[in-house]
């Protein structure tokens, strides 16, 4: 992915259609989590969105912003649309599960700087930056799993919250304490997507906390 | 139902009248969820409050528009004393559940058109005043189930989040391409309370998806 | 507990102090819960972090003040060391049952009233000042117990809620309707503290929802 950081117009262009590649992809996770608990098609629908748009909303509701999808209705139509459409497609894409890893890191990788990004601009300490990072990456997941009423996918073994958090600290470093602000943003979306890539291509995994029982 | 349009002060009244009874009708669905879960007063009350209230401040905090309910301590105040009461009068309204079905269809169809009003008057685009209908409509009884630990029902069969659906699109439709915004509430409200009565009376349901295994 | 009210700063230090000691107290039982779910250490955080500014949080975003961690980064520290360190020292804290009793009565205590007082300084009528009481006192541990997939414990038995409403209700109506203004806060304190700590010494508990099928 090269980025032409001199012509601002088609940068902004190319960040969109990687917002909306990230809302597409959150949310046919929540579609493909409908087709699991058989769900009506409004189930898809709403656990699309909520995925899409789930972990943002929290971060600007947190950060006393107005919500990003209010003025602009594409991220809605997106991830209603990507969502609803598992319902018709869903057995097509459950065997395309390894494209889908890759897509939704690259999503994860997205939001984590963005909201990053928001914290930085309004002017918040690093520890909120690493938070709103954290939290616009994996807030979706979150929602969608409290809905499907499962354990939140990240709070086990999975490396992904971690790898949204050394994303957003790489970018928010970088801010702070050099001069390569402009560069930070990318570079901070590149750790998180290595990171999390790495654990998808190796398979690796958080320890778990043992009960005494599970020990003996 | 006869609304007499020309007496401004008198529809408020009764606008005002039917939401406290949607607000009653919704807090007593939260309480016979407490009922069924065996829980304590205080979870009858709590269950009552956020069923009754949750959709509306979901649709408020979105929209940055301050919380409805702070102002005017009755919406509170009804939703504590409809949940709470169940947990004395629960066995008398669990055999009322068809006359429940028909007040919370007139609730759900006065919230619709109420939340798709709220993102009218904040200038959303279409998209939003839809979703904002549903919220407003369907968001109190989702919580209510998260809470206690069910699959939202809306996301199952039920032709619920349909009916505000369409109650909301009508109004927002009648609003944004025609000149009749006087009678487009009234409108909207109408079709969605017919849709879902026609669900109710016919015992329609949506079809869920069907995995591979269950399809064999 | 002796509070030298003439000196407002010791004062001010003193709550601060107490804060914090409510932030981390709230933030290991988050901990401890992860804990008994089997979770990874960032579930351990994430918990954390919920059970100790989930309450808050959602009052500040009701009554629309500007969310109170934002700017002081200690409170998501404290939280979030806290609950990481439960995946270390969780079968040490385990043992410590009786004492995080005594200590989450205290932070209880002080978030009623802290809670309370936010709506008061907001000019809310007696009813909201009694919910943002409870909300902020009971939030975060509800909040908690969704995401670790329990029906939250304040729904049962447990005398919690009823305290922290007390508290406010102490401390709200002595502002409302006496000068006694400057201790309203510590009065309000004392009998939340004291209603809980009598059901944690005499082992208390509220009667629950008895279904006709559990009274044959």
């Amino acid at each position: 992915m090269t980025l032409n950081l001199t012509a601002a117009i088609d940068l902004k262009y190319l960040l969109y259609i990687c917002d909306m590649i990230g809302v597409g992809v959150f949310a046919i996770t929540g579609g493909l989590m409908a087709a699991r608990k058989g769900m009506d098609i409004f189930g898809f629908m709403v656990l699309g969105i909520v995925t899409a748009i789930g972990g943002g909303t929290t971060r600007d509701l947190i950060l006393g912003l107005p919500v990003f999808w209010i003025e602009d209705p594409n991220y809605l139509l997106v991830a209603t649309i990507a969502g609803g459409a598992m319902f018709f497609l869903g057995h097509v894409f459950s065997s395309l599960t390894r494209t889908l890893l890759w897509l939704d890191a690259a999503g994860m990788a997205l939001f984590a700087v963005a909201g990053a990004g928001w914290a930085i601009a309004k002017d918040a300490p690093l520890s909120i930056v690493l938070f709103m990072g954290v939290v616009t990456a994996c807030g979706g997941g979150m929602i969608r799993d409290v809905l499907a009423r499962e354990v939140p996918l990240v709070f086990q073994r999975e490396i992904y919250a971690i790898a949204a958090l050394a994303g957003a600290a790489t970018y928010g470093l970088l801010v702070f304490y050099t001069n390569f602000g402009a560069w930070a943003m990318t570079a901070g979306g590149a750790v998180a997507f290595i990171i999390r890539g790495l654990a998808i291509h190796f398979d690796l995994s958080l320890p778990v906390y043992q009960t005494k029982d599970m020990r003996k």
